[in-house]
């Protein structure tokens, strides 16, 4: 892992190209079909060519959804059902190929790279596992700042550094954003919540499925934590003091994949937590940003409309893991070979409308 | 085509097993993530399993996207600004290949098969063009009925049939709906106003982008259309009187699908009109439609309301040609495969939640 990763990305980072996206719209307009009747299809299209920079967009492919798990102290306040060890215990089962991102990843044709960045317990080696733990797991953010600032800056680097190698490595033209780690919809409403500047009880959501009293607990908690960020606190901060581990990686990992000009397809909520702070940041970021699907946490939509994107699905799914960000994915491509791939009207020889 | 492929599809057909759909539903529960946490892709896969009438349901493939084309004598009413002939012209483009559905069916796996069931002119055949023209365009539904009962009888004969023929010889076990036909939004809008019992302009869109001029005299001849309807006539009637020979094609095809013992994933408005004309006179076949997407036309979420169909994506689509049932195959395909590749909590060794 580059030492600063993160700081690369940042330098790097330009806008995307407005030149390439008003192509890709008068092309749309040319094909054999109705002016926008693909809808949603035709706006990823365009924003692929502003992506990459040349109309029409490359198929955005080989895909790779990168799995960042990590720990959360704050899981000893009872804030989820779900103990602790089950975060290590799932990244063993992404390795072995069993979790819904694998299967989900299979069958879009996406690899799944798993990254320990704060995984509690130590992890065997495995092939598929990155081994990146910045710590064992983020302090108790009831009680304190989840992270210090080097922790924390660390975590982005791990991020940044894991989306400049699959893009600059392995050769990845499309990212996803995946995570794992029980306890991590607690601090990312916290981080939403802090960020965006909303009430505790409009961003904290049931996770996995908790009941009425466990959320009201969540929420308590979430309040308490965002009443200690000062207001104004520069976004880094607010992710120390708030944040995970994975959603401080996937932080750096979203402004890295937009820095080394591919699409990051963003999953659920904790992918928008990290979205959030990398906008505060790095707002040309935004623009590389693809939102996969709306997360049924409420912090998730928030964190969207802060960021001025629309999800493409809305499956009411609340797993993680990228599960998301995955089934996006098909859509993200076919986008690309719509505008690659489709008659003109004039091609066909089919009339336009009158 | 078999004179009778409908009444041979209405006499095959039986519910979905409900055993299987709740095999699938605790199967779902045991593995490796919170319940119920992939939403509409665990429903999905639930259904699949009770079209199947087993747990776990096999991937859907191969899929065939049938895209059934007929021309409207409505068209000669000012409904729409493009001309006829370009229902002939986009046959001629669906069998070179260069349509929004051939990019579509591409990306998805699925294989296009295009139907002439009423295109005005005569068509030169092709390898891909199933040539099963009842007459050429329907009458105009603003001054009389657009069918009689036989020849509607024979489009739905021609839509059962390719529905048998591509399970039974081509070995389809999905099936996509498609449709092409200018003037087609007019005709769905009155199909699905009288079937449901909703006023004209709840039901009545912009099809492919009109003004406020066309969009009000299209919903006036739908309005007087439909007034010609007497409440309670049998849906057949309904059918002949206001639909379209693709419509009715695509009727008779839902309910061949649904026989046939394989899910049927409905496209657009003009699926929608069919189905609920499907769903009156062969309640069961309901069971084995998916809902590939919510249309931005009104009358399409209408008639998912009717039958109680959610859509499994909403990207603002209003093009037809199957393109939004082919946008969704990728998800029903994933939502078998989770059923079957996950991983149980026992497997995994992963903890279930406290």
């Amino acid at each position: 892992m580059s030492a600063s990763a993160f700081a690369d990305a940042l330098a790097r980072l330009v806008p995307v190209d407005e030149v390439a996206r008003a192509d890709a719209v008068t092309l749309s307009d040319r094909l054999t079909k109705p002016r926008g009747a693909l809808g949603a299809v035709e706006v990823v299209g365009a924003q692929l060519a502003a992506i990459a920079r040349t109309c029409p967009p490359p198929v955005p492919a080989p895909a790779f959804v990168a799995v960042f798990a990590g720990d959360h102290g704050v899981v000893e306040e009872g804030v989820t059902p779900w103990p602790a060890e089950v975060t290590a215990q799932m990244v063993a089962n992404f390795c072995a190929g069993g979790a819904a991102i694998n299967v989900l990843a299979r069958h879009s044709g996406a690899e799944v790279v798993v990254v320990d960045v704060g995984v509690m317990s130590e992890l065997d080696p495995h092939p598929g596992l990155v081994r990146a733990k910045v710590r064992a797991g983020t302090r108790n953010l009831a009680r304190e700042a989840a992270m210090t600032v080097a922790e924390c800056t660390a975590a982005l680097d791990v991020g940044a550094a894991v989306a400049a190698s699959l893009v600059g490595e392995r050769g990845a033209r499309c990212l996803l954003t995946g995570d794992m780690g029980i306890g991590n919809t607690t601090s990312s409403a916290a981080v939403i919540a802090a960020i965006c500047g909303l009430p505790a009880d409009v961003v904290t959501g049931r996770g996995t499925g908790i009941d009425d009293a466990m959320l009201a607990r969540k929420t308590e908690i979430v309040a308490h934590a965002v009443a200690r960020v000062r207001s104004g606190a520069p976004a880094l901060d607010v992710l120390a003091e708030l944040g995970g581990l994975e959603i401080a990686a996937l932080a750096g990992f979203i402004v890295g994949g937009a820095a080394a000009g591919v699409p990051v397809i963003v999953d659920g909520v904790i992918a928008c937590a990290a979205m959030v702070v990398a906008a505060t940041i790095a707002p040309d970021c935004v623009g590389s940003c693809v939102a996969g699907h709306r997360s049924s946490e409420p912090g998730a939509s928030a964190a969207l409309a802060h960021v001025g994107l629309s999800p493409l699905l809305d499956l009411e799914l609340r797993l993680g893991e990228g599960t998301g960000a995955c089934l996006a994915l098909s859509v993200v491509q076919a986008a690309a070979k719509v505008l690659r791939e489709m008659a003109t009207f004039d091609a066909a020889g089919v009339t336009d409308k009158g």
